[in-house]
């Protein structure tokens, strides 16, 4: 097998597309003029034991999840996809999945008729993505991080803790055989949801001052909007969007629902800091957001108010060099 | 040590540049519009004892090639480079490199005025780098590698042999000491040069139907072009373009100098496909470009002449997946 071989093959899931002007294939790929409005790049790496484990995800749900991964950064900042590039280290193990890794990645694609325009690929004992993401925001409309402002109030897209649930019972061994909720759990953790369509809606409805996707967990994400907006975020446990299989383990576990909602990674939910006086607007956009919380002038963190007590949760979540 | 930290002090090799709107340390990073202009993108993988070895190139020079490597198929598609990104893996050896390394990065960013946009870190027991350039291109000015055309001139920018010839050297033992031969070789196999003044002026005095830079080397690469152009190229081996320390060590090897040259890798040259009604005017252009054959109307393909001999090299150089 030679490499230009396995790129050929891999071409295939190259789909045109109007805005593209030259797929894979060349030293670059060329992608249409973008007019009145910014590019947005972002770079996102899925590895073997850090980000998955084969006997948690398909090679299909591998590259469906990387996919989801980097999407959800151009999503976060309120632009639209155009493409995506994948660098691809495989091992023997995945040498003969390449065609299912790419279909997943392909099908996520689809979704938001983007195109897969480049890529490379390298030999080594772990499976590795290195996906670059391409989109576009109108002119000084990007949702930034930094933006938070003391006043706001904190909401968040669908649900969270299924992601870490779903893990958690894994490392418990409780996964195996038919359950509601293992099932409604795995669902969130093997197909996640990049939020374009709730984001579309909330923009041309509302006014928003800052995003951030929760891909770490809303304790380490929170707290990076926080501290570049350089305000507090205070989160209201109770009011945490928590799905019944979650709140089931929870419980088996004899744990608060909300230490797994609070540190569940790969949500890809939108974490949004609104203005006050939007929030009439929102309950009637009719879509899965929850207003979770508010912005307060204090020390920069992200604190979680459980009855009596106020518990910083600014390292929960997942840190790959945490020691 | 915290991934926020690390991130955080990498940031400092990001320069403000007037095309970028937002730099590291959001979602994702913002590039200005592009007006006429077409985006190009393009990724490139850099990995520890596959692309290089500690023994052979500082952390610093690790940096230093792969910016070079990732800029280089900007150049040969004629645009002009924006910005890179960086998706890191760092192991041990390399936690407290990351300053050396970006350091090598930067500093081919700032030769052309671009800046490290943003990236991305996990450890792992291996050093890769995968790195993201984005550039743009005057609208219907990408050049090719697919529309080569019967009858042009293949030329090739500065010299080719020495990178190859510098790993052939360093396997057999002979980099040690101060030789003129083992540094002639090593300036270009450390610090190759991105050929972006050189592309400016070809664009703006002559035109060229295709271009490919040598990353694989000249056989894989040239192939490559033949390929998707359906011609056949033919290389005269008395015109490569080859320095004495590549002719040094050939004739200490007993092997042909041309045998090093088309299968040099890492080279970064430009291998242009030029109408022959242009070769006056290649000629006063003054710059380090040579003419080394032509194409003509036969099977697809890449052969060397070698006096009587015709020497099919479309296998020659690099493929990290041959067997």
């Amino acid at each position: 097998m030679k490499e230009d071989e396995i790129l050929k093959n891999i071409f295939k899931f190259y789909k045109p597309n109007p805005r593209i002007v030259l797929g894979p294939g060349d030293d670059c790929a060329i992608v249409s003029e973008m007019v009145n409005k910014n590019l947005l790049i972002t770079t996102d790496a899925f590895v073997e034991n850090i980000h998955f484990k084969y006997d948690l995800l398909s090679f299909y749900e591998i590259g469906y999840k990387s996919a989801v991964a980097v999407l959800s950064d151009i999503c976060a900042m309120g632009g639209s996809p155009i493409a995506i590039l994948v660098s691809l280290n495989i091992n023997q193990k995945s040498i003969n999945k390449i065609d299912e890794i790419y279909k997943g990645i392909s099908d996520v694609c689809d979704k938001f008729c983007i195109s897969i325009v480049g890529g490379n690929i390298e030999k080594y004992d772990r499976l590795e993505l290195h996906l670059t993401a391409i989109g576009e925001v109108k002119k000084e409309k990007a949702l930034l991080r930094s933006n938070s402002r003391v006043g706001d109030l904190i909401a968040i897209t669908g649900d969270l803790g299924r992601s870490r649930g779903y893990f958690i019972a894994y490392e418990r061994n409780l996964i195996s055989g038919v359950k509601w909720w293992i099932n409604e759990m795995r669902e969130k953790f093997t197909r996640p949801i990049v939020r374009f369509e709730e984001m579309n809606k909330i923009l041309s409805n509302i006014n928003i001052n800052a995003c951030i996707d929760i891909s770490d967990g809303l304790g380490i994400d929170g707290y990076r909007m926080a501290q570049l907006s350089e305000v507090q975020i205070v989160i209201y446990a109770n009011k945490l969007p928590i799905k019944d299989s979650v709140k089931f383990l929870s419980k088996k576990l004899e744990i608060k629902d909300w230490f797994i909602a609070v540190e569940s990674g790969e949500e890809y939910e939108l974490l949004l800091s609104i203005p006050r006086e939007e929030e009439e607007k929102i309950n009637k956009l009719n879509l899965p957001i929850t207003i979770i919380g508010e912005v307060i002038e204090d020390k920069p963190g992200i604190y979680i108010i459980d009855g009596d007590l106020k518990i910083d949760i600014s390292k929960r979540g997942y840190d790959a060099f945490a020691i």
